[in-house]
């Protein structure tokens, strides 16, 4: 079981203010590990709120990572929530404390109260380096708790990836064509039940008036019977006459 | 109670292939009409997984939307899993039905069988026009069940805008600002305080090699207290010396 679940925290997402970014990039970095992402969940800035989804989360999938929450301000409540979820207290941790303390030493700012809150890591929790800001995230057990800021959360992404267990990667073929999903569905569903092991999905994009390109990919984690069933696939356009328009796209 | 959810349902957003933008736009749009959006999940294409998801929202919230899995291929189950969901049967809509055949009349296509399955919908459905390529989207309940690709879902919302009782709109003023979070932390949180019913909120972004500037934002369904609120947000910069970068972006 590779499975693995992202907790999105911020009412920014959920107001429309900002368009969530962590989860495409989560998304990409952990189907190439082989840690597939099998679900998602936003939630608003609320106690309550982030410690059900966590608790569900974190006992159904092998990894769980968050995003967002863990600045100086007072909407900033991960650590909090998930020092609740785990039933342990949030004391400054004191490596976490002295990486602020160096990174405040030749800048503007000070360590005061409220960058001591991003000290606080629940007890068992390890961190997790932030080489933008200083202010590290932390692990505990198999949950994750990253920055809501992209690049931010991409270092830390980058200096916890070690810690994981990888996977088989997920593998995928894509190719491209312009007959309509109604008029292929048949004979790609025989392909899908050929290949019960091969996950195959059809995306359409509209690319003029009445005119539609579809996308047709073909995923799983056996890299052989992946490439089969994208053979065939296309082996299914040529047969179907839209050989003239077909863009194969690779993996 | 107001509160709505967002399932999104689809492989390509879990993979990376995609980046989802429709938790954006319906996240923008529901905050302005006053049912603001409350938790989103992304499931994938798994019958299960969505049936799951779908009982547990629709219990929650005021109302549910989908997106995503109601297209003519054999990945497509979303109407299946609502079906289930809800405990009832998918014989085929005569009135769907029709409007997909009078839309391929005139069009290359035939409503053959994988078409058909557009036409499903559960007992108890209605149906949501779709202006774009006609196979409605269709709501049960307070669950609306819309397309996944981005400009057929908008189109969707637009003609079920008016079933929805709306609530008072989402108030927002931003303010940006170059103060560091850490350093401002304190002062808004007092203000915080003062405005319970007042959500305020402060967002980093970076800007340069250790430049970065944070938008604060004040948001919720009084609109004279968040004006108010974000008043005393710009004295609270003035105060801390900020005016001279301070930008107020309204509301």
């Amino acid at each position: 079981m590779n499975k693995t679940a992202l907790l999105v925290i911020g009412d920014e997402i959920l107001t429309g203010r900002t368009q969530d970014a962590n989860t495409h990039y989560l998304a990409t970095e952990l189907a190439r590990l082989g840690l597939p992402l099998a679900e998602v969940r936003v939630v608003p800035d609320d106690m309550d709120e982030i410690v059900a989804a966590l608790n569900a989360l974190r006992k159904k999938y092998k990894y769980v990572f968050t995003t967002g929450g863990i600045g100086p301000t007072h909407d900033d409540i991960t650590a909090d929530a998930v020092a609740q979820a785990f039933g342990v207290d949030l004391p400054i941790h004191p490596e976490a404390l002295a990486r602020l303390e160096a990174y405040y030493e030749n800048r503007p700012g000070k360590v005061n109260e409220a960058r001591r809150r991003m000290a606080r890591v629940p007890v068992g929790g390890q961190l997790i380096e932030n080489t933008v800001t200083s202010a590290p995230g932390f692990y505990i057990e198999n949950v994750f708790v990253l920055a809501g800021v992209p690049h931010v959360m991409q270092a830390m992404f980058g200096a916890l990836k070690p810690l994981l267990e990888p996977g088989a990667p997920l593998i995928s073929y894509s190719v491209l064509c312009r007959i309509a999903e109604g008029d292929l569905s048949a004979s790609f569903e025989a392909i899908a039940k050929k290949y019960p092991a091969v996950s195959l999905g059809s995306y359409p994009h509209q690319i003029g008036d009445n005119k539609w390109e579809v996308t047709l990919v073909a995923r799983g984690y056996d890299a052989a019977l992946v490439k089969q069933a994208y053979e065939d696939v296309q082996q299914m356009i040529i047969r179907l006459g839209g050989e003239a328009d077909m863009v194969s796209l690779g993996s």
